[in-house]
């Protein structure tokens, strides 16, 4: 309902002031008192809410779990720990969790993946981000190809591969220690490049943070870049990008 | 031609060893010297090359005006001055150059455009940056709607445009300051959201860090970032998404 | 009108679905192409719209000067070069230029001042900032009490003006260098103290960084700190702790 | 007593010379050797001195708690452990422990609460920062809403809750990450902000760095920032604004 | 085989296109699944691949000790862990591990080394990394020669040394705290320096990043700098350089 | 006068209240509106006010200036520029500039000076900051000895000259780039070393910065560090050791 | 022995040949493998070696223990843990250990001090580092007066002790946090002030380095500053100073 | 002469005392007031001094080519300006100078060169450094090969040249902006890499920082990093390495 309509509608009496007022307040959320749930998340933007779990207390985490199951019969959960998963397990039996990716969900069978993306890593030590987005990008139906330990140290491994990711509809990059993998793909590939940093290396790395630096002042186009070890908001914006390329609507319908 | 297809055309004799050699070699590119143009770049990428004028020797900047403009029949030049606008026009007197976004080009007629992206300002002071996005956008075949001035100390501006803003393929934030204007934005689309952070600001501003930082933390998802002040970089990834949006092939066809 | 209250007032025919709409979307500024200019922000906050002059188009600045004299007889410009000064004038005779704090401004006559603050500065060189402060604090209708050259280095100055700043509702205390004035200051008055950094110093002062953090991590209480040189920000909200403090309502009424 | 009043009672001999002395020498602290307790904080800043538990010995925690016990009749300490809360417990049974804010006091019974003032965090994981605010403010005789999880993201859940926040004498704004709250807030109300970053976040967030940077670059009015995690800072700062506000002096009487 | 002689055997028929494809396509690694071992690295480079064990899962790093083991018969792994010692001690009971160091081998027997370099630290703190270049090149077939302890702070120790010192092929300095060695070692010898910053220090040492900038600012001539910590890099460096000074080729024969 | 002999006055009747309230306020300084000169200091710490002239508007100099020259016979100015030299010419033609070290001074003939320090810098380029440190020391009256040009990348120059370095009660260390020299003196002499680095360098020294933290960690003992570029500082502090080692009182006598 | 008289001796044979090379070359150290002891440190410097304990192996920090015990009847630790006394006072019983200043020694009886020095600290959290400071220059023969929990919040503190410290012949300002107490103190006393960054503090103090950055841009002079955490750094300079004052050598003599 | 033959010659009075004295306190250098020329720099190491002309007062800058051109019969300045070469070019009309390296030489005729090391540079924009480390390297002997504007983005132009790439003794990586060429140098050659960070680039690359940290951190081997623009640094290491590997002493001959 656009404006003009809810409007028209209180003109004639069809919708209440009252119900108008709740509408047009965006009351839209779920009061728990410790949080809001974002319960038209999913309507607003075709991502359902997940949950961040890591420092999440017992309680709350339980609690947010079984409202989003309630809500969507499925839930996706990132940066838990095997304690966590361990606790959620009780409750539901049916939930997963890859020690790799820290990625702990209960999922639908039978979900349809559409589109194509490309999941490319440096080095094998930057596998557990790669996977936050490969398995991110597949829960909200994509397909993935993971393509690793790619680095530009033998970029041999990388040209071997180079037709599958250049068939994608968009590649996300993840790389640590100095982070020259983004700007390699960039020059390779005609479709958009998510650079992801990560916090693998030492010294001089500052945690990812010489990775960053290297990924935003890339001299190739086609490239931006996400936090350090953000794989889920990789994995999210290239599902953005799939759907729009895919030709379904935003949402992914 | 696959790499397949050029080894069976050396094995029937279609091709020569020499000419082989040559392409495997990839010799694509025009030596010029003190630059190495790339030529082969449009085939790739579906993106022309474009020059980066700013301390362009006068003589190296004439020269490569020229053979992209022989190559292509139009030009398209970031970062210029008004000397150099006016050194190039004297030998190509159909150039254009706005003082605002610094775009120096010569473009051909009746170019089509395809889709539509929003360029979105925090302040008037982000303009050049964000005209710079536009501009680069609409070469590249792309409609652009611009909002400027929605900066979130007065949110209702931003609010009074959400709906043509939300319509768009993909969104342009550019803010300088405390780059707050793309976390707010990714909480109100569903579609990508290129954040470019601007050199506005003064004292603990960095000459943009901070903004850049803001946007590279942000709580919003579907948002990734480019360098301070990089609106090329952006109108270039938006494109790329609103071909694939569009349903054109990534080289915009 | 409250959001119940115009609903109401649609549903009774009262006001208009148009006039309504228009209301909801908020569209309370004014259009100028490059700048939203928020007309409402007076009624909103108390505190009308002013110019941040540093590096308006000429053009840009005459016709915001002009709007807003036209809106509230009065106009507050900061940052503002002789340059400007001079352009303004040949407009508006009446302008009023201060070359030290580079404020530019109309003011009505009569203005009523409230309550008293304290504006203290560490040296002489941080005094454009410290009366970038308190003309801000002036213009918007605030008493204020100068104190300069009260630095560290010779406290017994500092101590021969301690009643004078005890009896302020708030004090600003502005200082470069190592930025200690905003400690002493903290543990020796019992209202509220703005910590101004200011760029002035050398070296590792890192152009107003050290002084920077150095207030942020002060060991006394009752301090916060606005970004480097930002006199406007603290005597804004200087004024606004004075005015609940003389016992007016938010917007100085 | 002035040190006019001061000096007339030593000329009339109603002051020894000994006794002024002392007094202008101002010992007015308790020497406990390790510390020098300033028993003098309450009467000159209207906030009685109170416990930073973090990292103090055992024994030198349990003197000091005892000793302002004993001065005050209450005692309120900051970022105390369980293991602290255990230690004090068996000498104070009457000592109460929040493990949320870190919080560990003794309080009087029926203190009167005065004003109000609002507490905003963006996230769950700010709530500990944003519950030391709120109970320093508490404990200090302030009225506060707390409004929890209506970061950026999904600004429906801030909108929602706007006239309350707009009705308080000052707001408190918590936020790790990008810390965009604090900006967004300072546009939608008309009384001061104090923003607090949090550590919250990972990567480029840099333990709250850059949710400083955007607090202090912010481009509303009205922002004034304290150290990152510094709730107590805030709790402290907003109830001096709120005495002021409810016209009482700065001590709160 | 060149890309000539190549296409002349595809043309000739002696080599199938098949097979040309594959080495066009440089599949020369081995791929497994994790990971992309580089077993054409000894040709190419002249050095074998090594492992890097820091955070290695067990089972991945006995898979590729055993491949690379499989491959060269010796195989080389740094920073490794006790655990890791004991792990790959049970499959090859031959193998070695120094605690100081964490260089964990498989190393052949009566392999010849050649020319000389020397190793310096400049305290007994920085040995480990020290060491850890001083084994990489001995592993790599270089003579070396260990100068300890020899830090600024007491230069006559190292004058003792100096003739040692200028006769080596080249010289890794390895200092942390300020790193001031690196410097003073470009004074005094004639052949190329490799300056390792360590992570040993505190408080401003920032974990190593200070020594890393007084090395790369060195007023001295001849200076190169790695990365903290990395002693494997300066090994590795100092070996390419003693090959050719040794008159061997770059791989060592 | 003791604040117990105030106070005996005050009762005695010998000292008025109103007297004795101006000494107890530490009234001593002269006001001068946008300054307050603080003409106790010579009596209260040895040194006389000195003027940085830096950015000093041409009226505060000249005011500045005067009062001092009437108060002690001379005056000492740092960071002056050619065109403050020849307006303070016009009025006090016996004024002395030194545009090496930009001091600008009227100094009394005939001062006696004690003691001897050594002054050394690792480059030429360092000499503007030595010789201010050296001309600050000399006016306050000690002997100076100038040892420039001594970088550790040529450090036979250092020895050749350390009998004298070691001979002195104190040494100063000017160095930019990579700042080694002050750890090298450190270890040399027995004497404090005071270690002033410079902005003298490029890319990663970062200003001076790189100096700087090289210098406060270096790994010899009896170093400590002023700001960057600060030889008036270093100067100053190296007279008052020179006095205290020449067994004046502090204030020179 | 000067150069001179060494060469004399040849001449005239009363030194052989070898014996002069063995003095050239300086080797006045013991020679241990991992470590260089420098035994004629006192000889040259007035200050015997110490023992840095902080993650020295337990049989390397005995083998020097024992050596510069043999050497000198007393050895100084700084930095050693509990477990490094319990394995030191199985072979030396005599051995102290203080677990806060965490100074592990064995000292002589009945040395003698000199002069005087002034430790003060800004806060109780601060005291490990004054007492490091302290102990050390009490052990190298200082009189040493401790003025803890004088930070700028409560100024009446620092200012009830005022006169001890301005009799000091040098003064330690120990602080963290925002570190002012050393520009408050270079203001009040003429004798030099060596300031000392504690690693002290939370969020913004990035470990000490906010402390180091206010003090190194202190307003006040006679100020110096060493390491963040540095208290033997400040010890050992002080006492160079305290003996220059006290007219002994400056080896104490 | 070693010591021994020094003191040898003493004792049997071929040398006298006073010769050796000057021989063994290294006097070796030219002291020319405000500089010490290091006279006896090319025997030791085999390079002259040269001449870092930038901020040279233009009397200094005569008198230092003067001398080392009578010492020697050429000169090397870099960093020199126009004012500087036509300034030089009065005394010395045969004086060369090249505008983008901003090298000022004269240079003996027909100097023979050696081996072969390559520069590459990954921007036309690095070539002024590219050009520095080339004409460097050039005038200490060594051949070299030009391979210009071969950056990561357009990889096809880098593999075309590889053939020569590897050929080279040495190889020389010059790029700004991200900095990547240099990682893939090291991948792809077995030869040392020596990586010169430039500080071209804008926003996020603060001026050659990022491109430093990149190269810092390769996961490449063989790659050592110079200061940023330091083009002289890497030419002057890259002969040290040529000059090894022809065979050659160090000292070219």
């Amino acid at each position: 309902m656009t404006l003009q309509e809810i409007l028209e509608s209180v003109k004639s009496g069809s919708v209440s002031v009252e119900e108008a007022e709740r509408i047009l307040k965006k009351e839209s959320y779920e009061e728990m008192g410790y949080a809001k749930l974002d319960t038209s998340r999913k309507a607003r933007t075709g991502f359902a809410e997940v949950i961040y779990c890591s420092n999440k207390a017992d309680e709350h985490l339980l609690n947010i779990f079984e409202r989003l199951y309630r809500e969507d019969g499925e839930v996706f959960g990132t940066r838990a720990s095997q304690h966590q998963y361990e606790l959620v397990k009780e409750k539901f039996p049916e939930v997963e969790y890859d020690p790799i990716s820290r990625i702990l969900k209960v999922e639908k069978k039978d979900k349809k993946r559409i589109g194509k993306i490309a999941v490319c890593s440096a080095g094998t030590a930057d596998i557990p981000v790669a996977e936050e987005a490969a398995q991110t990008a597949e829960y909200f139906g994509t397909n993935v190809e993971r393509i690793y330990d790619v680095g530009v140290s033998g970029m041999h491994r990388l040209f071997s591969r180079l037709e599958t990711i250049q068939s994608a509809n968009c590649v996300i990059a993840v790389a640590g220690m100095e982070g020259a993998l983004a700007s390699v793909m960039g020059g390779l590939v005609s479709r958009p490049v998510i650079a992801v940093p990560t916090s693998v290396g030492y010294g001089a790395s500052m945690h990812g943070l010489s990775a960053l630096l290297t990924m935003i002042n890339s001299c190739a186009n086609g490239i931006a870049v996400v936090n350090i070890d953000n794989g889920y908001g990789a994995g999210y914006l290239a599902t953005q990008i799939n759907r729009l390329a895919a030709g379904t609507d935003e949402k992914g319908n």
